[in-house]
């Protein structure tokens, strides 16, 4: 398979390596995810080194600016890193940035076979890594345990690759689909437990969005709030706001300068209204619009440069049918609680475009489902492959 | 525990039995089951016959007006009964009614040992049975895997105690709670594995019903379809319709002389509509309104009479929406399927009365889920415990 190719021809069906490289490469995965919420814009990122199907270093990427998987899992083994095996959930890189090419360090360390989970999602650099360390005599098994792996690293890879922010959207909605009721109660449709496994998705992504519409009904903090002895990653908030309405006594603008909030406003949104959110912290965005709406591309694409790579949009109904319909969402978590709301006059989950017919329907992909005591959350992407 | 007690107190959460008692029991179960779907309005029941735990002799409720399951295991067991224990998952019965009382069976049989699953539900019965045997001699279990075993017969139960039919909601949704386009059109939502499993409540039900509104825009059969070399049993079909509306051109009325079909009508409805639908076979049941509409609670009780003793409400929003407001609802089975309408203006799954706090949603209990490809359908019910 050579360079250059779409991402979504990128994974091989055919399952790579021996089940021992995939038991191994499983253990790597395991260690990339304890990076999780602490790496971007970096990837998360595993390694271990073995030696006679021993495993003699571990190590994973555990916050930008930080050393890399490999370098961490090489630092562990010492010297039993001679002649050894070492696996890496992504192709090592083959580059100076902020720290020295990993291919480097693996060659000084004496490592005889390197087995590579993903390639680089870059198609500038993709194979590089791999290249260099054959040519200098390493033996190479790529895309062991592919698909894990790119699943672990989607934001990183669509950021990667098209410069914006993974979005996932996430609802919490009655078993009739009402996320509130007509005079916009929305609390509490969820349990505790769901309500938790949200603030840990808060602490993992990058940024929260949100419409002015939930900002105005609910009066949300948008932080990540968990039980934790050590400071938990907190989230760049997003409040979309095109006439800049935002109250300078919500919870948003009070904690604007522990927690960092920008409001996405129109070009033309008055400019009084922009000098009190700028004095308490916050900051402003001006964007173009399109039917009177902020063009949620143009958000998309600052956000991924800021950089942000990963989004959680948590409503309202009408934001959500938003990045739906302008094929802007990659994923959604969706919660369904056990409760019938009954109201034909409440708020439904999304507020997109009319269609007429069934078969018009967007459809979503990858179904999974986890229950949170009698919540139900369902899961899925909105496109037919992984990135 | 005495007689008299209500149901939901009757479930003992204490577990009775041994764990070989529960293992036999289990297997009672699992022949009960193969009744389902033919017995009603009798209960489903599975009896083993067990002789220094080796089971020899096993039976099952074939069919209403057949033999009960004890004493088709009883005959399986021939004289190896003798000395024996005797599972059975509903107390036996000690009356005569379309078959002589089991007790007297079990005991000509020389049964030393007799374990029940459930007590018999009607409660000027309840506990007879086990009393006659104990008075002669024989030693008595009760309640072993009891929860297992009203959960196999909450139809029946329900009914003996209420003499109304217990009533299932089914709908099947779009992830943002859409049974239908504006315009009505609904084919497809779920997938194939949905339908056909839908198909097989309906064989496994008493009676199907649907509100005239879905009849006008759906034109259904609403007839048990499956693959089966034997013909599959078919339930009773019956249209809400206040007015009388249903067109004579309808499949449901063409189908009429081969599957029962009963339109429940207001008492003021026209008389020249009733006579073509009566010429082609279908039944009409005039009955009370309430606000233009047909007394749902007036309708049930004369389904219970006919004896039908299960039914499956398969829409729409509106009739859904009056069976869970009146608290006529028992279970509902909710598909949600991997797509997304979007249309605000799309039927929402549930047409109830206006609520405006989130804390008067109707709670539902004991979630379920279980997955048809990308489909999932929730499960659940109304009552917080088992009848």
């Amino acid at each position: 398979m050579g360079k250059g190719m779409s991402h979504s021809q990128g994974i091989d069906s055919q399952e790579q390596g021996t089940e021992q490289d995939r038991q191994h490469m499983r253990q790597a995965l395991e260690l990339a995810s304890r990076g999780s919420g602490h790496t971007s814009p970096n990837p998360v990122v595993g390694s271990v080194v073995v030696r006679r199907d021993t495993v003699v270093g571990r190590g994973y990427h555990q916050k930008a600016g930080g050393p890399h998987a490999e370098i961490n899992a090489l630092r562990d083994a010492g010297r039993e890193a001679v002649g050894s095996t070492l696996y890496v959930t992504l192709e090592p890189c083959n580059h100076f940035g902020r720290t020295p090419p990993c291919t480097h360090a693996i060659l000084d360390a004496g490592i005889s076979r390197v087995v590579m989970g993903m390639m680089d999602p870059n198609p500038k650099v993709e194979g590089g890594g791999a290249s260099f360390l054959e040519k200098n005599g390493v033996s190479i098994t790529r895309r062991v345990l592919e698909k894990e792996c790119r699943q672990q690293n989607q934001a990183f890879i669509k950021h990667s690759i098209s410069g914006l922010p993974h979005v996932t959207l996430k609802a919490a909605a009655t078993l009739d689909g009402r996320i509130a009721t007509r005079t916009g109660d929305s609390r509490w449709i969820t349990n505790e437990e769901s309500r938790s496994f949200v603030h840990e998705l808060r602490a993992e992504l990058d940024a929260i969005l949100v419409g002015i519409g939930t900002v105005l009904a609910d009066d949300p903090q948008l932080t990540a709030r968990l039980p934790s002895e050590f400071p938990i990653p907190q989230p760049v908030r997003v409040v979309v706001d095109s006439r800049l309405q935002i109250p300078v006594q919500s919870r948003l603008i009070e904690t604007a300068r522990d927690v960092p909030l920008w409001i996405a406003c129109g070009e033309d949104a008055p400019l009084d209204r922009e000098e009190p959110l700028l004095e308490r912290g916050a900051q402003v965005l001006r964007l173009p619009l399109t039917d009177n709406h902020v063009h949620l591309k143009s958000l998309l694409k600052e956000l991924g440069k800021l950089p942000l790579t990963s989004v959680l949009v948590e409503g309202g109904a009408q934001i959500l049918g938003a990045f739906i319909e302008e094929g802007l969402a990659d994923a959604f978590h969706f919660f369904f609680a056990p409760k019938i709301l009954g109201d034909p006059k409440g708020i439904p989950m999304i507020r997109g475009k009319l269609r007429e017919k069934m078969a018009e329907a967007i459809p979503t992909h990858g179904m999974r489902v986890r229950c949170f005591g009698e919540d139900v959350m369902l899961s899925g992407r909105f496109q037919e492959n992984l990135y």
